[in-house]
């Protein structure tokens, strides 16, 4: 097998489009596919200033380092979930990855700023660790990027990511959170911020391959605390229909963004509301007489045992008021 | 662990419902489940003439059983595919089911009828044999049924079977057929007969528990032409998902008909139109100036190699007469 592209020997083979490339066509592939991403789903603007979500493993950098190589503004945000040693080996390859890049990496600490870490809410019942560590993520990072004027969140879910979480949410048919899954998420009022997946084509061990053959540093090990989680074993059994069916992630992934998320983000009338504690936005709870409290704002008052810290962002009425 | 519903000895356990039944309290079960399942979807009235079809299989056997046991007109319909001693053992026990029952039981022929058996199918190219065997079932139950005046046409499937093939179309979002996966199909135009899925809130498991318990014979082995294809292998899938999560089938049926069926037959436009060679209804072809040709005739013809013969069914314009 020759490189598909230039016809030279091989170092990664990708399967479910029937192809193999030499390291520098491989390199072209993959900013090809991002650039496609960026490109169908209006992700990103040259203008954009992006920041780009990063945890020191593979997806995130390898994304921070196409988009830097691609041209586009892009920080890079670290949220410390106060891991152990886990934590402190992700951040040092973050830091080394910008230093090296000449990059601007803005570090959050959970435990610091919200008064508990993901160890502690691990401990604390309720949501699972992986659940209070995701809804912490997309809290800390739509904030982050409000408070530091970006325009765009970038994530580094890959294809192997979103198949996964689209395969559990599928199994439970969670229209709702379907419907919410797709490669680009519009700031559709004030206090979102745009989000965009631009790995969303490129598969997990592809970005595995970009790292090394690009020499980024990258955290190896998972998570210690995701072993034997939902998300992991629905990856296994995505993998075993993979490999009976060559392309099954892809085909599953894509025919559903492009059949039947449409169908699902038309049906989905979760109304908004203003949270009456940190003023971010949150759906609105079915009896309006009550007040607004967004998940995170219950989830942080129930591990840290007090209510929830003062928001550093202004209230809805304000960012609206600045947004005419 | 005792009965449910008495308290007695357990002969069967329903993981999913957290359930254990003594056979006579499992007979009532199951009985149940049918009887909810025609009720929710009015799959059949005691007026209705109801026509079985029945493969000699456990879910058709059992199906036949439970109708008769409710007290409703139910025919049997067997179709012979021409599967050498597989087939001879499968209408052997559907006769003597029907003989024990002192019930009608109606024999077609596919080689007699159509021209071709199921083996031939299989090493005629094209679709797969279990293709071409789908096919041939759903057109022959169907013209049968109209033949011989039934109001419904009731199959088999149970969850497992009903959750394997939404799970395989799924996986590829093939939203045309999620479209038409439903516990009843009703007769939208003339040369449609109404289909009914009674068992689909039965487990494979529990039909075969009720035949062995009700001394009912029937054949065990799968069709030999079978091994290894792709509904088999969700089906594997499938129980591996529902050992690591008792109910995770029925989640995932069940979430699908109460919450996204309807949407997906929502944006199902099909268009139908009359097969211009046999009569019966099909997809009306894109090209408007093309003759409609149904799937069947198609089939037929390439493994005949002649051209399809006549229908013994009314054109669809004098069915239409006949249904003012």
């Amino acid at each position: 097998m020759r490189c598909k592209r230039c016809r030279g020997p091989i170092v990664v083979e990708v399967r479910r489009h029937n192809a193999a490339f030499c390291r520098d066509c491989f390199f072209h592939y993959v900013g090809q596919q991002v650039t496609r991403a960026i490109a169908k789903h209006r992700m990103l603007a040259p203008a954009d200033r992006g920041l780009v979500a990063v945890s020191g493993g593979k997806d995130s950098l390898a994304l921070w380092d196409l988009l830097l190589d691609l041209g586009y503004q892009a920080d890079g945000l670290y949220l410390s979930l106060g891991i152990g040693a886990y934590s402190e080996r992700s951040k040092e390859l973050c830091l080394a990855f910008a230093a090296g890049r000449g990059a601007r990496l803005v570090v959050h600490d959970l435990g610091d700023e919200q008064g508990y870490t993901i160890p502690e809410a691990a401990r604390g019942g309720g949501r699972s660790s992986c659940g209070v560590c995701g809804l912490s993520k997309r809290y800390v990072f739509n904030r982050a990027a409000l408070d530091g004027g970006y325009d765009v969140v970038a994530t580094g879910h890959n294809l192997d990511d979103e198949a996964a979480v689209l395969f559990g949410n599928t199994l439970r048919w969670d229209t709702a959170a379907m419907a919410r899954q797709f490669p680009v998420l519009e700031a559709t009022r004030p206090g979102l911020v745009k989000k965009v997946k631009p790995l969303y084509r490129v598969a997990e061990r592809e970005t595995a391959a970009y790292c090394v053959l690009k020499g980024i540093d990258y955290v190896v090990e998972e998570c210690p605390l995701v072993a034997g989680n939902t998300q992991m074993r629905h990856k296994e059994t995505l993998n075993r229909l993979e490999e009976a069916s060559p392309g099954a992630k892809h085909t599953f992934l894509f025919g559903y963004l492009d059949r039947a998320a449409e169908l699902l983000r038309a049906a989905d009338e979760a109304e908004l509301a203003e949270c009456s504690r940190c003023g971010m936005v949150t759906v609105a709870p079915e009896d309006a007489a009550e007040a607004p409290v967004c998940a995170f704002c219950r989830t942080r008052a129930r591990l840290t045992g007090g209510p929830a810290r003062a928001g550093t962002v202004l209230p809805l009425a304000e960012r609206e008021a600045a947004a005419r």
